[in-house]
């Protein structure tokens, strides 16, 4: 079955070029936009029917905001742009002889094609670590670490054996990259502040939330003088900040630093990314981290027709790394899809070029870092920025201001609006029968 | 591990009666509440940590609010109140001598007990139908649901055979009670104005909605010519209603009505009453759906320390039987916490009287019909009156807030707020699959 060309997109007496995107994320949605005018036509395939806002992801996993909040349909997105369809649907394979899609249920040929499909975590190998450290890229996973954070309150709240108890309290969250860090201000912040008061049994003093880095700073793309004030930021919300130390082993009772031993029910992973296995499959050459090697114009090199944007690209500027961060996303998408217009219209592509408009981190209520040029902020001013910058972007104006009326009230009350377990609700006896199972 | 009293309930000189409550739902937690200032020490039990406003449950089913609108952490409610405590955990056995409940994971001692364990769906014996046509009763199925809805559209986006098309386009609720004309005139709505709108290949004027009832019409409890106001009211929406229909069969093609065949993709369920297994651990009277015959004062037979409020509870007035709806559960949930209260203070209980304030129910966007007392209403004004009543009793300000401005929103925008497929979204493969095993 085909899926290319929907009857509404059948173009008389003119041969019109097919588009195709994998991923609907900011690349992919940046791209099928500024191609509204152009004079192809546009399938934009994602595995989910819904673009995310992943920058405020953690705030879903920290019960502070809804789903729905920050995701939005896909082809609501696009529901104006009369030349671009969606497909819900899975690409299992490329053939770039061919110019075709393979995917799960069907096929989409195309005559350009935009592979904007992202990346996920990697455990370094480790894959058995996922289960009792999962990381924060989807919807899903962000209610899994909702659900976990919420019962390890629970347990506490009914833990009697004090080992059990400071284990049930005891939160690491591994990787202090800016997801890293703005899990473990809000986790120290919920326990703190916003838990506290709705439990009976435990101190919430006793709360730990450690955060294990590798390398000797915390967000280490910011200069050391932002490190050492986010750091401090997070010192002051009674994070513990482990530098310099690198986790050996990660169960279902706590994690391995070396020879010290973490007991923990809660373990959060924030380090590492490993590209979408999509780029195997283009014939393109690969970073270690399985990113395309794009040329400067972001085409893979020997396919002038195929191009790589987002957390999939490995470009390198002026001897640095482009950043997997939605503002590069966003300017590579629109480069790619600028230069496939040329290409439709006869003309010669231009090369990528990266403006860093700056980058914030937030580190819990009311404190962030960032730098904007040269200029670097931090404490409540960053903060405000970052919040406005954030706001600005969400997709969707009902969004916007359920967003905003959540962060007010939560700012205001302290409180958290969406505190729901739901999934696996009830867990103290699952991990019970697990922790059984793995001593016999 | 007895799980009884934490150490902030310990009292000093004095006896204080213990009170077990099992549910936290709206019995449950009337009755904790009117216990506030009671001498006694409050252990409420959930398997959930959310109380959930179940009459909006179908908004979250059609995508039009969020879990987090609807659902509120039992805990927070009862933050303020001294004398509660909140325990997440599965009751698994009732020792009605001992006075004792048994948790999955420990024991709660109890003095006086109120059982408002609730009730789920019933299949009428046919629990295979239940994979096929999931009922409503949690934030999971309201999101199970929701899942299924969005992905048939998604499905018929990109169908080209005209049979799995007009399948795909089929929707059958099963029921046509409040929960099931709820449903049924929402799904109608969502085809023909909001996603409408959002796809490119389909006709949204070949969705079809089937609403079967086994009686002779809908919303029976209602009087006649209500119920025929909301008949009207559905067709008026595009929903076929099929009174006097029994479903014989359901499979994952379609459901059978007698020798008719209907095929469809998405059937939901909302007939049939089950009450929660609890009731049979009561040494207790059962009625046939597993309800408790209760004493005039809502005491179990034999055990004036035990009380059923809520849909466990099976209470008749005036010949009539009281109906499993939140008022009355409330009600009830009241007068069993007075009765409790009585008894400690050494005086004598009450019968329960119910109140009947008037009902409710919603047909699609400004559609309804009500009868509060002997005034009959329906059409936009009956909307208008359910919708201030809903409100006001969502517990929660911020609930309250984002809820209006959610469908301030989707009624000036015909927009639906909360269109995420979660879960397993990427559904077309595994319903292949699922078909090539189920016809081996």
């Amino acid at each position: 079955m085909e899926l290319g060309a929907g009857p509404d997109l059948v173009s008389y007496g003119r041969t019109v070029k097919r588009v195709a995107i994998i991923g609907g994320g900011f690349a992919g949605l940046a791209a099928a936009k500024l191609l509204r005018r152009a004079p192809v036509e546009i399938t934009i395939i994602d595995r989910r029917n819904h673009h995310l806002f992943q920058p405020l992801l953690y705030q879903v996993a920290t019960a502070a905001l809804n789903p729905g909040d920050i995701a939005y349909p896909i082809r609501s997105v696009l529901r104006s742009q009369q030349n671009a369809r969606t497909i819900l649907g899975r690409v299992v394979g490329v053939d770039v002889e061919k110019r075709e899609l393979e995917l799960a249920d069907g096929s989409v040929p195309y005559d350009y094609l935009l592979v904007a499909a992202g990346a996920t975590h990697s455990y370094f190998g480790q894959d058995q670590w996922e289960s009792h450290a999962p990381g924060l890229k989807t919807v899903e996973d962000a209610l899994e670490i909702r659900r976990r954070v919420l019962s390890a309150f629970e347990a506490a709240e009914r833990e009697a054996d004090p080992e059990r108890l400071t284990a049930a309290l005891t939160f690491v969250v591994v990787g202090a990259g800016p997801t890293g860090v703005e899990l473990a201000g809000a986790l120290s912040e919920i326990g703190r502040l916003t838990v506290a008061r709705d439990f009976r049994t435990f101190d919430p003093r006793k709360l730990r939330v450690v955060l294990v880095e590798g390398t000797d700073r915390v967000l280490p793309p910011y200069s050391p003088k932002l490190s050492d004030a986010a750091k401090k930021q997070l010192e002051g919300l009674g994070v513990e900040v482990r530098l310099g130390e690198r986790v050996t082993a990660i169960d279902e009772h706590g994690v391995s630093l070396g020879n010290e031993r973490i007991t923990a029910r809660t373990v959060l992973w924030a380090a590492g990314v490993a590209a979408s296995p999509l780029g195997k499959m283009l014939d393109a050459p690969l970073d270690r981290a399985g990113r395309v090697m794009v040329e400067p114009d972001l085409s893979v090199p020997g396919h002038p027709e195929i191009f790589v944007a987002g957390d999939l690209m490995h470009f390198e500027q002026d001897g640095q790394f482009v950043p997997g961060v939605a503002p590069a996303a966003i300017q590579a998408g629109r480069a790619a899809a600028r230069n496939i217009r040329a290409l439709v219209a006869g003309e010669a592509t231009r090369p990528f070029r990266y403006l860093d408009k700056g980058s914030l981190a937030t580190i819990g209520r009311a404190r962030a870092v960032g730098a904007i040029g040269k200029l670097e902020l931090k404490g409540f001013f960053a903060w405000w920025v970052w919040w406005v910058i954030h706001i600005a972007y969400l997709i969707g104006f009902r969004n916007r201001l359920s967003v905003m009326i959540g962060w007010a009230w939560q700012y205001f009350a302290f409180a958290r609006g969406a505190r729901l377990i739901t999934g696996r609700t009830w867990e103290p006896a699952e991990r019970a029968s697990e922790r059984v199972e793995s001593s016999v």
